[in-house]
């Protein structure tokens, strides 16, 4: 069964029916909404639809819920399935499936399937994994329910009991949360070197000599910055592994729980990696970059000129020409192996790995 | 049960064997083929075995489905699954599920296991997870056939009723249907803005001036051309939304279906928006090739000879020095968000992100 | 059941917890170890847990199996879930598993869940589908834990009989074992060609003209040399499938088992195929940085110098200049290609497309 008549609640009905199951629909105005839904379901009053149904999906907003309060009577003893989501993160008190089964106590109520769009239910499961997390206090109704959603062709996970209602309404909700502080982190760091690198490059020749080298802001000052930054942050990957290791040596025990800083910061390992790895491939190619500005090209007639002029044939420097020479080689075999780690970190080949060789890549 | 003693019917029964099932093979000739299936497998003529098995994998060419129709008697309330695959799409009119169900009306006919090939039957199902789509117009063979897959380590999909049997046997022959209106497309827009590139940089001048640039067509006529198809191409990738947006605000309703063209562009917005990044990068690689150039590096010992000859010393213009600086640096950037965006339209990762994250990234 | 206390056991008790089941947790100091688990499960004496539950999960070390002898009456008829690893490939000479069984000859032993990590476990397998590899003799006791292990969240995957479990118990020691060959290949193949490139470009200009180009090593040298392994490797890439497709013309059949190595060389081709893209990627980013090093940079200025002093004013070679661009071209579209298939080597695109678009992509 499902009460609605909203975009979810027609594409629920569309999968379910393509899935083979029998679908009824309960709605206030069955006759003008018949032709929204696949033939192969019925639609309904409401009333009638509950009495048909044993597993029946909620498919309404949460400020409706209380319009079924009339239903009660024969919606006891049933499986209610919540499928709400929220406009904003922790929005209610409490969870919008612990609302529903708070009104209706002689109801079973699980909560799953908000983690899929409408778009996902309509044109199948066929591309990727799709989960549909699912809770409930009550093991039966539970499975009952994850039998549903396998047969529609997804992955039910079982999220433990009715208390993890919340965090299931939430993920809809989140927005990169392991991205935040980390992209904070690189956006701080940047600014700081930049403003070194402002001063050092441009600000004191001016101050110093008058020279205008204004033009250097966009290329130069800002290739010298991304590599400190992706620097410093590589370092922070590697860090908090040897403070836990610290850690765990002064406590004598593993079993210790890290203070909550420590816990966070390796938690966003991945993330500050693969932002470091991001900030040196785009130093790689702001340096390709160098030879193609007009500024390198007038410097370089420039000098040609004035040897010419001063009939100065050789101008070759051994030292100068080693030092660039072995820091471009080193700095290619490093992006090499950093591109190396990115890889690794993509979902479908870390899922490859085992630790062993994710360790040995690390 | 397996009929036939092909590449496909060996595979599926070392692969039956290998999951714990009891296997008879049926085989016209089962003195000669015995050698060619895994001991634990029973072959024997085709009438005993289909006696003793419950489930039957037809696993011959649909030329010789009448062949069977000796069986037709020992073959009655059997389930049938159908493996079988087409040479061309929709070479026959009835699909070969469709076929063998009016030739066995006794039987219950599964369409199934043909998008698996003998190769991943054989080494398993280890690496990825590999989908067995099945149909039926019975549910409970349906089930059946479905946790057979499930047991041989498959993800059992359930594709709806009979009716999708030619949709299913078509796809193992598709070949990547979804590129080919982006690729002809970006193909076309190519051809056009190379004309015109060719006409401006090489054929004018030389009618004009008589100067011979045609060194210039590999390179830069390809260089210029290349940005012009990705922005066309990035713009291609808004647009329809835009459209589709506007044309539901002038029906007032969203439920008003698009108009075939305007679905098929949305559909293909994915794939114009990666063939854009793929110029984008190419552009930027075309790009960082040109100080590499001998022409570059013979135009540019040229200027410094004429100027040394002059006695020119400074050729520096402010002008040229910062367009450059800034359309690098605007270039970097733009090639940087793109990666991104190309980055998330993996699967793998596509797959962990949720709508509002998605939504957010574009 | 869980016997055990350690790491493992834990994890694998809160994550039972979680999943709905009954958890009863046996250990020699029941008093000491229940603070460690969670509240839900309960902890006793080993004889007592071992009577309560129906499926045991031995979360003990190798060595201590023997110390379970004394509860050999208990455990009688249940199903015991061998979860161990090794610390060295092939340690013992019988896996874990099967020793286990010849412990305890009247309990039906399964092996699995030994893929997985505590921390998976812990954190649930939300991301990604993490596979729980099982095998057993006993049909019936494989399913029950493939059943758990399904609950749990984990996609079970059925390997068959009890022989197979020391190749599951393996799983977790490999180390990229396919990559081996490959890299060595690679590497091999670099020495010869960095030897030759070393004698040709600096070896051999120093002993007849007495020149110095020491500096040529770090990036001239390496960027020659790249290309050259890439090619190599590329041919490997498609020459055993030629081998192969000869073998089987000569032999008339396509049921020949080829020789071991020709079987080797078959598959390691995705593994050479992506080194010879990662050389040949290596190689595009040398070249581009060759206009970055000061060698050019004095080279390109003494010549303008030379040149200016000696009146020439033009130095253009048509040829020098065609065949540059020519070579620049071919090697960008090159390189597009390899991208190209690099790409669809990665597992969650390779699983996305059939067979057909696979081999029309190669």
């Amino acid at each position: 069964g499902v009460l609605g008549s909203g975009d979810f609640a027609r594409s629920l009905a569309v999968r379910l029916v393509c899935s083979g199951f029998k679908v009824v629909v309960g709605s206030r105005n069955p006759k003008r909404k018949a032709s929204l839904f696949p033939a192969a379901a019925e639609v309904t009053f409401q009333a009638e639809a509950v009495k048909k149904a044993d597993v029946i999906f909620v498919a309404i907003f949460r400020e409706h819920y209380s319009t079924l309060c009339d239903l009660a009577d024969v919606l006891a003893g049933k499986i209610l399935v919540d499928v709400s989501n929220n406009t904003e993160i922790n929005h209610h008190k409490e969870s919008n499936a612990e609302y529903l089964a708070s009104l209706f106590p002689a109801c079973t109520v699980v909560k799953g399937f908000n983690v899929v769009s409408a778009w996902t239910l309509q044109s199948g499961a066929r591309d990727g994994n799709k989960q549909v997390l699912i809770c409930s206090n009550n093991q039966e109704a539970k499975r009952t329910v994850a039998e549903i959603a396998q047969v529609m062709g997804f992955t039910p996970v079982d999220m433990g009991c009715m208390s993890s209602a919340s965090e299931i309404e939430n993920i809809p909700l989140r927005l990169l949360p392991a991205w935040k502080i980390p992209i904070f982190l690189a956006l701080g760091l940047f600014l700081c070197f930049f403003t070194y690198n402002l001063i050092r490059q441009v600000i004191h020749p001016y101050i110093r000599e008058q020279k205008n080298k204004l033009y250097k802001i966009p290329i130069e000052v800002v290739n010298t910055t991304l590599p400190c930054v992706s620097y410093v942050m590589l370092s922070l990957v590697y860090l908090p592994g040897v403070l836990a290791a610290c850690s765990q040596l002064y406590y004598g025990t593993k079993y210790r729980r890290f203070p909550d800083w420590l816990d966070q910061w390796l938690q966003h390992r991945k993330q500050i990696g693969l932002l470091s790895f991001f900030c040196a491939a785009l130093h790689a190619v702001y340096s390709l970059c160098l030879p193609m500005r007009r500024s390198h090209r007038y410097l370089l007639i420039e000098t040609a000129v004035k040897q010419a002029v001063e009939k100065k044939m050789t101008i070759w420097v051994e030292e100068e020409v080693w030092r660039m020479e072995i820091y471009i080689s080193v700095g290619i075999i490093a992006l090499g192996l950093l591109s190396l780690l990115a890889i690794t970190s993509l979902p479908s080949i870390a899922n490859s790995l085992n630790w062993r060789e994710f360790s040995f890549i690390q």
